[in-house]
């Protein structure tokens, strides 16, 4: 199927420009390219934030803020709704894409990956789009810079005219929106990982507090990680029989790793401040139910750690 | 009041053939009548069942998602609010059509009805619409075929060609959700059904969990009435006296029917598997709020029993 | 910055009368002016609640319906969230203007005051509009006199055929939900009154409980001032230092107050029925909570009192 993503995002992101006093975001050119600040200098804001999510998941997905319990405290949260999961989280929203560029350097998310093409991701499920125009959000801590829209440009095919870019940093309020809203892609991405097949996976429904918006992005890293590790609850519809569900389930959720139990940035510390020292099944919800369309059964692995939040977030 | 609901299902139903692909449902042309399949053929989806929601209640409600708790498990449930019950309940929502032609079967909703206008409901109300056009919403497994239409065109009155009906099986994700959707209507028709003054009714709120799509029709009828019977909860701005609320109250909720505290399939086979067996009083929210607007005093009566709902949805 | 705080709730005015039905309000024209009963002589309702409360904070704040937990009954609530606190609530919201003329007497809320800019908020932030058209909202159980009209066009600098008022009693279903999603605005007022830097303040989130509508005025007010003091939550995005909010904390919440641990009318009635007797610091949100983003600290003061809410409210 051609999700057209792309086209999607674009048309998401038209109004941006309108909508830039109200969303305290800051429009630059780039290289012919429009690119907004999302919160370097821009302040952004809570609806900045879900505005950036909804854009990076091309606009598949319903998402909106609640609250949740997190131990006897009440606190904001997101709530994310998509039923179509596998476009709108691992073709668009995974940020997949590590764009290093002479000294540049930010997380690549959104659709523009899939005019890239060049992630396992898409290999695996043989998904590629060649638009007119790209959308990708970034990130990082520093507008672009012209060599950065040529790169991009040479890697989607696409020139700097028709690209645009949303960029944010971990540590702002629309980056830590948006990276909490990942709740649901991060679950997709462990099952992923844990070679499921993503075909039998239908709808999704996800929620996660709202971290505090951290001073520096590797703490905001910490907490956003944390967030969705200890306090992210995802339910998926699916297809397929109760006997696999059973088997993968307890691999799910993020307390099937070695590495839970404590704050991110502990853990992170501990492997020598090396991402790639981390187990990487830890990256998942803390809680995830699979509800099985073809048999009607659910089921439950993991549990919010509300412990672990309230002393991630300093609560 | 003429409410005019056919044409306003038919302005929230225009965009269906082109939210089609978004929204995972297909259209047929049915003797000339559009026939959206929400759930037979086609996947459907959560937000396929908010929008089969908002159209079978003539978009007079704001439904949406959100959790709630079940006994300490969180769970997806629905959220609907109407400041027009009647008009979104009983002359709309409310599954009071049988629709039998030869061995097609279904139940029948939406604002079609109050075309037709047979129903107890519309003669108590003197509430009937002679539209141009009609919309209904059919709870069933099969699509329905020319006779079904050309008998539907003699009880409204409106050609085929200007009928648009939508349909889901009740196992399936839309008709869970249009079903679960009902918790207002589900209290309002119990009210009605004891003899209440429904003029009295202002507005309502209402809540259920969203029950796991079921295998099979059956238990997806018993999981949607568990949905409602043990997890719905419903507020109603009335006004007039307290005593009459205090009187009526009781009767209300679930548990004020004998067959109350067992799942709803258990019920079900008690009663020789026949509906007719079984207490028409059981069919209501396991809780109502009155809050009255003349008095400023507000009755609770039931509980939700999270115990009987885990036990259905198999939690 | 100019707001343009008139021009925006003059767009979001401007679809009252095609909605009046839905809403339940009914327009009238006194001496030239668009006024809208919101709940005198018109039922109005939630829907009406609503959007008379994103008029109120002239667009700049997104409000919803959600429930809440009261020490084990679940309620409905009031969701409220701006990326513009300043400008939604005391550039706009708070009920700042006693309009007493001749015989006539209303709170006036609303942009309308920043045309007026009489208000030491307005001196205080020199803040001042000078719109083409303006919007004011009305707490009051009686439709403006064209001698209102030109009280406030004299006021505002703008005729009455440029204005637009909406009006609702406390004890309505409308006034009621636009009373209590003022529960951001009942923060930041108390921050302004101790003197805090509003500038600092970025963002807001808030929830309190929607009381049941009173039976009269005085009843109203005491229930929406509970529902905001013993149950109001809110959670506000600042920046600069930690210590000053460590300092000036405890002095938010409600329970700062001497006062505090009483519904408000019992509070009200120990001050010989004078408003102005009563401690104007007790007008406060339960709960507070402060987000730092420039030192990713969370520090929160005051509680939640389900027990004085559910004596306020009857339940």
């Amino acid at each position: 199927m051609d999700w057209r993503l792309n086209d999607r995002a674009v048309r998401h992101a038209a109004n941006l420009s309108e909508l830039a006093g109200d969303l305290r975001i800051v429009p630059h050119d780039v290289a012919g390219a429009r690119v907004y600040d999302f919160g370097i200098q821009a302040a952004g804001g809570l609806s900045a934030g879900l505005k950036l999510a909804q854009i990076c998941m091309s606009g598949l997905a319903e998402i909106s803020f609640a609250t949740c319990d997190l131990g006897g405290v009440n606190w904001p949260s997101i709530q994310v709704i998509s039923d179509h999961p596998l476009a709108a989280c691992l073709f668009s929203q995974y940020a997949g894409w590590q764009i290093g560029v002479e000294k540049y350097f930010a997380m690549g998310s959104g659709p523009m990956r899939a005019a890239s093409g060049r992630e396992t991701v898409f290999q695996k499920f043989q998904y590629r789009e060649t638009p007119a125009a790209v959308v990708g959000v970034l990130e990082g801590r520093k507008l672009p810079t012209p060599a950065v829209l040529a790169f991009l440009a040479d890697k989607t095919g696409v020139s700097a005219e028709n690209t645009t870019l949303l960029i944010a940093p971990t540590a702002s309020q629309a980056g830590n929106v948006q990276v909490v809203a990942r709740v649901v892609e991060t679950a997709l991405h462990k099952l992923f990982e844990l070679g499921f097949d993503m075909q039998r996976i239908v709808s999704a429904f996800g929620t996660a507090p709202l971290s505090p918006v951290a001073k520096d992005d590797l703490t905001g890293i910490g907490r956003t990680n944390d967030a969705i590790l200890y306090g992210g609850r995802v339910t998926l519809w699916v297809r397929g029989d109760d006997a696999s569900l059973a088997e993968i389930g307890p691999q799910v959720p993020a307390n099937a790793s070695a590495s839970y139990g404590r704050p991110f940035l502990e853990i992170f510390e501990a492997a020598g401040r090396d991402f790639y020292k981390i187990d990487p099944h830890l990256f998942s919800p803390a809680e995830i139910v699979f509800q099985n369309l073809d048999s009607g059964k659910a089921q439950t692995f993991g549990q919010i750690n509300p412990s672990v939040l309230k002393q991630s977030f300093g609560i």
